[in-house]
């Protein structure tokens, strides 16, 4: 997962950029860039590492321009390798930057025809800067010396023609502005909104919408799926729809783990789904167990805190802050003569064992992938003495890969691929295991916008709303996963 | 605050202190540093920083030696100066290094008297440092070639006779082990355990339980107030009362805010203290407003989570996550021509507008301190639309400074220093503020461990548990911290 | 100044493209870069500082590739501001990275036709990214899938018609090869050749002979002026005539100062040029003073220290090494509350008292700038009590400034500009003030290769080779110089 | 080797010392140090590198205090491990830090009387430390509040009569200031000057003379052996000699390489000592082959420049740069997969083809250690196409190890060691090998300073002025100087 900013101001832009990318820090801790654009000079910083590390003040100081964008970065799944610290670049035509969420499912098809057809290299295996490259090439197939919307509009619906997955993106046009714009299914989240000030109206695109709210925006509306919002240089905004089909089918597993709780995404408040989450989750227990004999419910903090709470309260059972998370985490060393020290989970989540002696607890997550994490948590309540340890997933079992840009493992790697909620409530090690329905977390996100008809729901029924990921896809995904590791490839160095 | 540990294991313990100082971090995160003995050569690391920016892997590779002692770091508001990183280090007798954590009350005159008497150059403005200088001078007096664990205790004796003040210490001397003590009214806490391995028992001393717990040590028992412990290379552990008139008083604000909620220090369990903080404030709220008109109960994160439950929960009001707090936080910047821009307590706390909207609601913080903050929340919570902004402090009113090592402003600064209840609620906007009563508090604590008779509740009551501070310390207290701020003064570079 | 070095060799060039930066280092300490290509993949590294600061174990082990390029940067002064460290890359078409020695005159008029007609954006103010666009650009219009050596020469064949100035160039194709070249007046020197390994033949073109010879290349030959030489990754080599009148005119300030003097450029040795430099001007001061009273010959170390030396023989006077020059340089640093300390030249330069003492010495320098360095040398050979001080320039007096490559200031700054011989001697202080004759500077190097025809004097003469430099120009330089400096601007932040 | 220097200052000398430390540099590039003194407050930086890259603005605003001391180093030959970078420092009595130049030659000894009598632990493996200590105690037991001049010279007598070896060392009191001296035969380097200024009188005491005159100071003489000199804050100095038969005997290998040519050493130029080894090297080769057939000399670059110009003048040879100096050196990487290319000397060091080719050569170096080096570059003639290759050095023939601190090989890596001329002649591939005869060499620079009885020459006799050094010592060494290279032994970690 990544996150995107993008703003249009009326004076320096780097320090709010800088703000807003430290809010979208959860959704990437890998990398961080920007680029601002003063006259016709672009200024840029980028590096791997958090915010806070990447930009120093000297950077800060360079990073002039009245208009810029900004990326934060996690390891995506779908693509062969870690790309560079975004945002990319391409100097012809007029000098394009872009900072993109997402994965593209037809990457390598793309990338063959830029080469063949417009003799362009792509000089990283990031499907990101495939992306900027056909736009680049679009736009500079209509060769106009200053870029109308029209223009880019044309070059946008033609995008959307030839790449297929999930983006939501943000150019920046040296000398002109600002360019947002989200896939035909609208799978990654992108919001908009502007500010007033002595000198006139500001304009922010960005992942979230907290961003907007912490720096004073206002939210207008969300960029509808296929459409595209340019902002000019002065402020003129433009919006058009330039997809054929645009259908809304947002990801999901944005509201089970990924945004912030204080996000509102296509109208729907993240806080108040997983609240609902907790909700049906604890309706289904009743179903199953109406003489459940839980003593207390524990959430797996952070993302589980509000589900769980509900969960509690509906069922009548305290909720208690029985596990504690270390805020700071350490490196693992291999020292030499020594052999690997596995992290033990015990250094990240702590069991306060009063809360756990003797008594029969429910631990609330918010879905279960891997397992392993889960498994040391159930073995760690054990050890404080839990009497029985159940356990509860706000979001159903996770069973297929993403492709759209979440960092998941393949499927031979997630535990319930393949296997019963018996057998993988074995394999954690838990008394008892219970997921919520599918239907009850897409009920729980639509029922703060029931205009959306539906959501990608792929990682938990291996529906890809694209309708070109086959098992194939899958495949060729997991060898590169696999090569990869083995390779410990690594982008740092690549241009 | 600090955070301090030392260990005698079997093999090094580089990785092991490593791990501790991670889990003690929430005590410090200005500097760390670790010292380990291997033969007659001591190793060293130390610096600015978090522990995983500190150490790497060249760093843990020198950090050889089977004992050693580590620290992080926190400005305290008793020493005139930021301190350099510790350990410190003195190399007569015998080589010795000390991690301290609290703060001497009689600093100024003990440094005099180390110069005078022993010629002791302190080459910082660090209490800590007087303190190892102290200890080593009433060791090198004895004159013993081979330091016996009797030569240790008459030392201690010593030093408990010279330096007052709140100190909770660890010392490695060259060639021969550990030595622990906290001193006579045991204000800082310290706690000690053990671990069986294949290779024999190792020893671990740390200023919280967690570190005990998370490393697979279990806890032998807290070290006395007076005591010293001495473990020597071998294993051999000694113990001995080194105060004249030993009298458990332990620092109350630890139980407020400083620990981590799943440890135990001096037989009380942190969380459960919370949980009664809880109870003690709601029975208050209910006292005073038997018809209260409380519609949700919204902690501020992290450190009140657990106490806002309980108020809820005793209420019987709906208790809900409202503020989301910003794990990532940016640094703040100041442009050239642009005017310094206060950072909002926006980029650190965020409310969900609607948990707030319409609604009467109730803030719960673990305590207020300057009152800035506060003030800001409660007015983003009217800005959410918040009908009614209710505020509860989990602890009395702050009105003194702090003297035994936490890093508190001087009286002035202190919102609730020289003003009503009424008086700080107008100050701070809120439409009702509640303080917990300080017999509760202790109430909260004492309820873990009858055999306490007292705790330091300095901060709230302005009586000193060492007897010898009075206004004239409070005011040199109060110069110091200005002078500082004034001159900028920092001790990087000092020796 | 600049250096440049590519190779084309049988297994990853890393290391050989490292040490031959390391040899070309005295043409440019500011910045180093190498970009290799492996497979369809760049690496690269690029900093500001010394190649052996730039360049670190974990980026050699990403530089793999058999074929590469490299470059060491001096600011130029021809450019309106400092670049990037080179090389530089696009990626339309095929991907392609350039290192550039010289300075384009007509810089600012391609750009604009660049932007123009290709809408290609310029990032930085550096006429090398020009030339590479320029380059891409006359690739790209082929529109060939691949390119063979024909569309590269006709690519080059159009470059030279739009470029003017001073340039030798390598460029990488990413997976293809290597083109070499030249300007069509050769000002720039570039020499290739090739050794004979187990694996087959390798390939370096560089800028001076001296990075073949240490690496165990034998020289096969200059590249000829207008000449454009492509060394295909399999080892073919294409070589081509691509300007319509080439011309050899190189810049004769590389035998004077820039060149190290175990090379050998366009068939002359730089050693020996500078041997007959000093017997030239023996014999002019044989001529001008056949009774002169010099006791010592004392050169300026380095780069007089060989005129120097026949000077003194043919003169018949002592020649002795009483100037010490200081290898190691300080910082100039600026403390608050302190005025800033010029660092004096002494830092650099001290005299041995016991060479000067009492004695009619005469100084050999190999030209003289802006006279400051020369006039406080001259100050410290009177303190260190010689009798007179004769000072001679084994070049003529600099009266112009350089605009093909070659940091130098504009002609305000000049001490000769506008003045006469005996006006420069007032101003340096020296007793006497003998300059080398520019026919006898000509006759020195000519007499290394008789087929040059004709030198790039521009400095002494004004009469700049490429015929487009006017009064215009030289006002706009100098004028962009002072801006800068004015500006303190620096592009290390730019794209 | 080693540099030391000490000020006594009017203002801050922080500026003064980095310049005066960047005049040192030759005498150790491995790291550097700085400590000032401010008040009652001691400031430091130090670190490995040299001194441009170890003092940065922020640490040179740190350094403030009108008196200081600082440090370059060499890794020494005698201590079996590099030292952590000095200054050291100890904090009883009053803080002192203390920098030296040298070896201790009863080190071991000494550092366990230390630990038995005073119980002071010493952190490194360094004998400077060892000094400080003896120092530190003897000042200790004197036990004065205020140390005064006669204090200091009684601790000064007990040191001298304590420690064995060549050392001159400046010593800071923190509060009081500054104490230089050197050893009783002085067979380490020590000057001292003074320069006036508008605030007074300021004292510098350095290892080289050179320093002095580029700072403006005026060389007052050389400390005396066994002589310490006493500077106090005020301006006070104090001289006495403390050593009971103090008797001058200087290093000759000063005079043969480490020193700068412009420095004068207990009154000796060491420029005019070279000189003059010239003329007697040629003497002896006029001696051996009064028909010589050499065409040309050829100095190796840079110190065999001045004697090899006396040699070629008093030959009537010509005279010729033949091999160039890269002044610009890279790393060494090994890269995996790759076996480790040992950098040819031509890295360092290129023939010019033109000055070798058909003529007979004679090549002068100061002195041949280890032979290698030496080989490699009569290899590197032949190539160039040298008829015969002469070699001559300016010194004899280097056979036995330095215990007085300069960093030499052990006796068994010595070329000449066991082996007559002839076979070093062999062994490095000339056709004829030419030392300078000792008597000579002392004579070279006995001639500036008739006064100096003798010198240590005891690389090349054997004969150890000290009279402690044994076999039993020397093989110690050796085994001490292979361990450290078997284990990698590193002081950076190390207290």
């Amino acid at each position: 997962m990544c996150g995107i900013v993008g703003i249009v101001g009326k004076s320096d832009v780097n320090l709010q950029l800088y703000d807003a990318l430290t809010l979208l820090q959860h959704r990437g801790q890998d990398a961080a860039g920007i680029v601002t654009c003063d006259g016709d000079r672009l200024n840029q910083q980028k590096a791997n590492g958090l915010v806070r590390d990447v930009f120093r003040a000297r950077h800060m100081e360079r990073l002039k321009g009245n208009f810029g964008i900004g990326h934060v970065r996690y390891p995506t799944a779908g693509g062969s390798g870690p790309a560079l610290a975004q945002p990319f670049y391409v100097n012809s035509p007029y000098g394009i930057a872009m900072a993109h969420n997402g994965n593209l499912t037809n990457k390598d098809q793309v990338m063959e025809e830029i080469y063949q057809q417009d003799l362009r290299h792509i000089s990283t295996d990031s499907d990101s800067e495939v992306l900027l490259n056909v736009f680049a090439h679009e736009l500079l197939v209509q060769h106009k010396l200053q870029p109308k919307a029209e223009d880019i509009f044309t070059a946008m619906r033609a995008v959307h023609k030839r790449v297929r997955g999930g983006y939501a993106c943000v150019a920046l046009i040296v000398g002109y502005g600002i360019v947002a714009f989200r896939d035909p299914h609208g799978i990654r989240p992108l919001v908009y909104g502007k500010r007033e000030t002595d000198k006139g109206t500001e304009y922010m695109v960005a992942s979230e919408s907290v961003a907007l709210d912490v720096l004073g925006y206002t939210l207008v509306r969300d960029v509808a799926p296929g459409e595209a919002i340019y902002i000019e240089l002065d402020g003129t905004v433009h919006a058009e729809q330039c997809a054929e089909n645009p259908s809304l089918a947002p990801c999901i597993f944005e509201h089970v783990y990924f945004a912030r709780p204080d996000s509102i995404m296509d109208g729907v408040s993240v806080h108040k789904a997983r609240l609902r989450q907790g909700e049906h989750l604890a309706e289904k227990i009743l179903r199953e167990r109406p003489d459940h004999d839980i003593d207390v419910v524990i959430p797996i903090p952070d993302s589980a805190r509000t589900a769980g709470q509900t969960v509690a309260y509906r069922l009548g059972v305290k909720f208690r802050e029985g596990m504690v998370k270390n805020r700071y985490i350490g490196r693992t060393f291999i020292m030499p003569g020594q052999k690997q020290r596995k992290k033990s989970v015990r250094q990240k989540l702590n069991a306060i064992e009063l809360e756990f002696r003797g008594k029969n607890v429910l631990l609330v997550d918010d879905s279960i992938v891997r397992g392993t994490t889960c498994k040391q948590i159930i073995q760690m309540a054990r050890e404080a003495g839990a009497a029985k340890v159940y356990f509860a997933s706000a979001a159903p079992a996770v069973k297929y890969p993403n492709v759209y840009g979440i960092d998941m493992p393949s499927a031979e790697e997630l535990v319930a691929h393949g296997r019963t909620t018996e057998e993988v409530c074995e394999e954690i090690g838990a008394d008892w295991l219970i997921y919520q329905d599918l239907e009850d977390l897409v009920a729980s996100s639509a029922e703060g916008n029931e205009t959306i008809e539906q959501f990608d729901c792929s990682v938990f029924d291996g529906k890809y709303i694209t309708g070109d990921v086959d098992e194939q896809y899958l495949e060729q995904l997991h060898a590169a996963r696999n090569d990869e590791a083995k390779q410990g490839k690594g982008s740092q160095g690549s241009l």
